[in-house]
């Protein structure tokens, strides 16, 4: 599986431990706790779901005090049930306290991310279509969340305004038609950058058709007409349906036969996966 | 209200531009939206909610082009229906769709954390509870939930470990005690500090009343029991109650006549508001 | 004791680093000592005082090459006469004396901030005062110096403008009277936030004494009206002086009964102490 | 005179005040004062002394706010008395009051350093020497602590190990002697990086003379043997004295001829200058 | 034309700023020019070629003094001859010096690297393919010297390892051929991710053209050889010739009919544009 | 020999890695190769050259995975052959492969400005001069290109504004005549600056002569014109060449007598020296 590499998390597992830790680091844990104490916590799942981001809540831990230690029990990717123990972590027991919330604040939100991917992919298991996310992301985050998609079984759009084009409605009206849009793109980038183009109706489909690109997005389109649409293309590109898809109304959706089906949701509307931390000794 | 430093969000909005831009910047735009045109555009609500946020929103579009004027409509803490007009943005059209994303993101975010916080406070507004919030936030964007929160109606519990001392379980746990736990702690903060401590039951309270403290947080604690302690209590602590408390089980909770309810999902589970872009010309 | 977090020290400490290699590095060391020459130094105090620091001093050595190991003898907060040795440290030749000069920037200054702080602690030790610092910090080093305020015998205030409400002459002047200034306050922050307030005579005191308040800052009073203010609060709440006090003036001020006194010279005037660099082999 | 760049001073500024701002910024201030108040206020000196830092003062108001205009009154480098307005701040009376105290430490910071300069620059005033400072400053703010040095009369010493050689006592026991430890030197830098040399006697100073030199430093000297020193050296390179120079020592060193006097004392244990800030309407 | 966005190059122009600044600036400036003298500069070409980076350069003359204005009479991409006045620049004599060495540097480079790519385009430009970069570039400026590509005429390749699949000999020496490496690939990246293949004779292009892909990578081949794989290819795949190509090379391997020629010369071994800096006024 | 302080290179070494790693990774290699694969790869000269830049190689892999080692076979300032193995690398294979581009873009980078470095020295290794550096560098890479010169034995002029005076034809314009400028800089600077002033012919020389300074930068003269100057200087100062001086021209001008020539052509136009990875396992 895709790696996140520590060079891309460290500066937000940094901040996020600068973030709690304030000018004057954890007043209760150093004004109780002994300096030289140890302790083991483990981190355990309280409800089913899908883990993602062990990487950081280790890396947390490991920035506030590198003694400590953690072991995977079940790695990012894996199913957790109530009472799962996903990592156990042993060292400094300040250390253990002061960076649990940092760990447990990655960990719970991205494994809520993964899980949500999971319960849609687990939906439209039967079609042939792949969740995959959106730039609908909470700032700052969009490296983690994505990767959280792909651990919880999903697939990845274009990371950003730079890695792929999308031609939405205003490049549309802007350039005076799917024609114009297309063709001017084309001219400026370069040979490994992919063009999908959003279309709002079967006439605007068939002049893209005819233009051609990678992958069209349908969107807004009830699951009737994005079966019309699927059969339109025939295959001649990638159909992504978009707009506004919850765990409810994805499986019609899916069912249409589009290969993608792209969900905002998995990423601005992530709930928490409930993840404690049982002190062991 | 409490305002949001720019020198605290420019950091932020700016990581989060470049998150979104990439090494080559938005490629779609560039190619097709001539460098000279202008358009207006308008932040429209789609559904009902309370707004947190704009200076994040306004901040990513300055920095995308500073030519870009934002006019808000509804301010930060504001009520919108659907098809409220919070804001409209003007200039180069460029920069408007570049930003668009980023605008959104942090909009939305912000402006689902302040409307849940919202629902939660309109549910409790016939007891004496406020709602308030926890450490359990997204990470990197503590400080900006925290807003939301206050904006939405919420009242912020500590910001992070160096503000104020909440003594957990663990910490009493090797302290030998409450007491113990508590004489520690004074002899080590300095005297504009607070201090918390978590009981979890009756007996464990009258020994925190015993040796006094500011507040209490009441974890886990059924309403009949919550009522109990405030009971016990009477006044002589600020008393909070906490635990997995959601839109549903908030009310029984504060009826029991506690100080503060605080809800972790107000920062940590909140579901976007769904606010659109509307281009005006 | 307080600790003070690797996280927050090292940005510090690295930029104070980069400050002194600047572009080309150590130019003399680097062409006079060979690169696999080794070597052992001691941190020697030349004078009487307190020692503050040694974190810093060890990562700037640590940071300038990971092969030096400091071996520490003398602990933060404890007292040293001269000859003591603090430390030694021993490794690569070149890295000890690239790393001194930051080593004993940092170690110099911050033991003389508790040296400065144990002299007024010590000589109002009879009476019931701690002594406590201000915001009138050298810029960048607040975090340290409050460090080594507590590591001095003093205690601190707050660290900042959000950790605690302090409202002064020109917030009550705006305000109109203190009555209405605390007011405001109340209903904007948090359970945990503690409220301060200055005054500058007694009616004010009186007026605050029936508002309330968790402290009140007692302002450039003299010896006799501190104690009547003394009395007049009693124990109602924590009673501060402040304005320009110095180790002489500190007596007199202290032994009007008051809580604690603060006092800017500690860290906005702070004498190095005079920590020298041996040489063992 | 020396210029401060902005690109150079922002860094601190900004940090400075996001130190003293937190995570939720002036709770004072925002709860108490209007968002459109106005006021006006003055830097007025409490002491005599000589002014420096005003550009960090400005930019720090200017960052918290960019409606919020200064007009400085007297420059860096030149003389107050108690009552002197240096300079009016207009604008937003919410940043005024916010940014005030991070205006103060710096402006009162360094103008402690260019007042301490100008003390001892003036009781040395008829010899030849000029006051140098030192690498003893206060870690992060080397460059500014050196432009105040200047702004007070003073004389730069090498800013960091890249810019100038100076070769040590500890240098030459490694190197084998004087003789080998400068020619080792004059391989490696290049034709505009001067060369400075520690010598503790007239043998060390004889041997340095035949093997030459940009500079010497003369260490802790007393004057008498600094004036033989001084006629030895006969205007063949630099002299400098060195060695825990105070206001006190200064005079009879820099009598003895030499054409500067280095000094730890500006940098590493400078005084507050006592400036105020007046609210005028 | 692909815009530069200000929020990616400003931290490369105030690194660059830094790093020529130093710790006290422009000692010789501001020793000899007044603080108030003014001055025009007229950055001029000394050789025929391309202009790219002028965002550079005046964002290098802005960070140092904001009233320095810039007009601009030749753009990125446009051809200058020996003599032709490429911008023109006013404002304070001190900020024009102090930035002219940084935003010469800029301008130079870049320009340089836009010349190098014309030169090769122009020499291929009777054929159908286009010239392309590669990611040997120069540390720290990959997005300006693609960007530079552009303005020369050329082709972008991808900006990183995460935009684009390129699956090299190692690669398919790992997974045990290309059929295999492809495939694991495919389940691996979003439907926005293309996939090209390095191959290094016609057995691996035709195991490649069997598994298909977005594009092949005919490595260190002969025109010969390229004639006959891109008759294979016959338009299934994008072509594109690499290794060592130089601008003498570039002919009759763009002439065996390729798509792209990519040439890590364009970026790894830029020659300076040389721009020189008249003082008009 | 100089060294490059891990503190000064590590910033550029991270960026250069998070510019290639983007948002995702490296796709190719996580797709394809086990995350348990080991293997080395050894870094092999394809022409003669000179090595510069060991250390950011062998930074960039131990950043992307620490548990990458290389052991270095000839360091940095010694020369090589084709084929030559500079140094091997082991580890995990993942590593090793995301690494190598930037690993090896700074190793050919800096080893092309030493290996030019080294083909100028060589040249007029007959003659009294040194070849030595200028500003005229790629931006953000000065200290390591700096260095790299060193390497290819050459010597460093001045590393930025601030550690040299170099007055140069317009401030002479300004100051109105090279003696102004000179004594104007003569009271603004400390005395471990030295000062070097441009002439552009012998009645500039002769003014300068009588003033005085460290050093005379000779621009654009001519061999005959420059042998004038350096017996008119007859050793009084240090005599630099300089203008637009390439391998071909620099070897009349050295053997013109001067002491260097200085030669932008080492950093701004630099071809880099081909090396190549090989997978040995």
């Amino acid at each position: 599986m895709r790696q996140l590499p520590t060079l891309v998390i460290e500066p937000l597992v940094r901040a996020a431990l600068l973030e709690d830790l304030g000018r004057a680091g954890d007043l209760t844990t150093d004004a109780i706790i002994a300096a030289d104490a140890t302790a083991e916590v483990a981190l355990v799942s309280r409800e089913p779901g899908v883990v993602a981001g062990l990487a950081c809540a280790e890396l947390a831990w490991h920035l506030v005090d590198p003694r400590i230690t953690v072991r995977v029990e079940i790695p990012d990717g894996a199913p957790v049930v109530p009472g799962s123990v996903i990592a156990r972590a042993t060292g400094p027991a300040r250390g253990l306290l002061t960076g649990e919330r940092v760990a447990l604040n990655f960990l719970g939100h991205l494994s809520g991310v993964a899980t949500g991917t999971a319960t849609i992919a687990a939906a439209i298991a039967h079609t042939r279509a792949k969740v995959a996310d959106t730039r609908k992301t909470i700032p700052g985050l969009r490296s983690l969340q994505k990767y959280a998609v792909v651990a919880g079984g999903g697939s990845n759009h274009r990371f950003g305004l730079d890695d792929a084009v999308l031609i939405k409605d205003n490049h549309i009206a802007v350039a005076g038609g799917i024609t114009a849009a297309v063709s001017r793109v084309r001219e400026g980038v370069g040979h490994l950058v992919k063009i999908e183009v959003e279309v709002d109706g079967l006439d605007q489909l068939r002049e893209l058709l005819a233009v051609g690109a990678d992958a069209v997005l349908l969107d807004n389109m009830s699951p009737s007409l994005l079966a019309e649409a699927v059969q339109l293309v025939d295959r001649r590109m990638i159909t992504e349906a978009s707009g506004r898809i919850t765990p409810v109304t994805a499986v019609p959706i899916a069912e249409a036969g589009v290969d993608l089906i792209s969900v905002g949701w998995l990423t601005h509307s992530a709930r928490v996966l409930d993840i404690g931390l049982d002190h062991v000794r």
